[in-house]
């Protein structure tokens, strides 16, 4: 069973018709690519609410293994993808947003100012790329080669009993490398 | 018109004449050489309400763009500055760190050991640079090619209504490359 | 006098007896390589408040200059190292965190999965390495040249009066290079 995603593209101009999203169907394909189906894609104005909620469905009711946002992670006045990810986040994984960032820098050093986030609620992984087409691109191929490991992970919390030793399965499995 | 920047040295032993401060020049002439307006110098001890005050003097009053500090953000009793810096903090910008950092450890792994914080305050930007010169140097020389950039973004705030999109214009400007 | 530092091992299985702990060991010995005294050892299971607990005895009672978890950082539902030590500390230290997990990268992007921590309690420097052995030795050799120095700054808080400048000496240090 392929594990499910979400798309969400967050642009002021793009959810007005005013602009073509092509970052978000470059993700899209990205993640359809490495085994995701993308059960849900989405197009919000900068509006810190709007998101939040949004990402709060897509992981509680909808019970999505990945969410992927792309756009407003910057520094500008609408920036605000950041801000209601923080809101619904149970704790932040750095070291994805870290890569990102890393391999960002390596293509341009305006990746660096790239705010976006990566986290987990519940038992969905959050991801915050850059609203730009290649900056999305290159920041989801980062990590898309430990995106299932991670999302198995998560999803170890619906199908075992708490204290049965998953952390070290976790463990065994790093220590191998990739499982597939 | 130039962008306005300020660069603060903390250094105890600097504030007593102790010591000859070469790190805030360096700091100076880096930011001169990319277009800015070195508008305001000063040198403070490590007193982590002397330069809370300060920063937000030249956020808030000076409208500065851009302020640098040097100096205070290792590990030893009175490094404070990153303290002093989160306490006046709108939001972080950790990929400015993350880069400052990484180009550090490219030339000496004690970069590591610095704590030094970006982010933004209102319209200003706010880094944290080492204290020794080579590491304020190489720090300021990792970001400097997208300094003007983040500051025009977030100039846009004075300039602009919210809501009318400037953050899509900055998408743009992103996937382009630097606008200049 | 050499430094003296303790290993902690987190691990379910591990501390049933059901899996033998090898990461400990490899980070026990890279210390002692690099000239610490190993004085405190132990194995805990992946329960967040022993955690802390140990670590913050170490720190406080001990007053061991380094403490090194292995094992916990993952996204795996019983994985709450980082959890725990943020609980005990004083503030972190994010290039240390940050270069551990950009070595690891260089040898598989798993690395990027570790949410550890690296920062201070009191005199005492914290570091959350990755459970498996490679991870582990890889994130310590990655800071291995900066421990010995780091710990040195904390201790001074211990034989010096506060204010005496040693903020300064620090940064005079590190731009020299290592202090060995």
């Amino acid at each position: 069973m392929p594990l499910r995603a979400g798309v969400l593209t967050v642009s002021d101009a793009g959810s007005r018709g005013e602009r073509e999203d092509t970052a978000g169907p470059a993700v899209a394909s990205a993640l359809a690519g490495a085994g995701f189906e993308v059960a849900e894609r989405a197009l919000l104005p900068d509006e810190e609410a709007e998101i939040a909620a949004l990402i709060e469905r897509w992981c509680d009711r909808e019970e999505l293994a990945l969410v992927v946002t792309t756009g407003g992670t910057g520094l500008a006045p609408r920036d605000r993808t950041p801000e209601a990810t923080a809101a619904v986040l149970d704790y932040p994984v750095p070291g994805l947003a870290e890569a990102m960032r890393a391999a960002g820098r390596a293509s341009t050093p305006f990746a660096s100012l790239s705010r976006g986030l990566a986290g987990v609620r519940g038992r969905t992984l959050l991801l915050n790329l850059p609203g730009s087409e290649r900056g999305a691109r290159e920041s989801i191929e980062a990590v898309l080669g430990v995106l299932r490991h991670a999302c198995q992970q998560l999803a170890a919390r619906r199908a075992r009993t708490p204290g049965d030793g998953d952390s070290d399965t976790t463990h065994a499995e790093l220590a191998a490398g990739p499982p597939e």
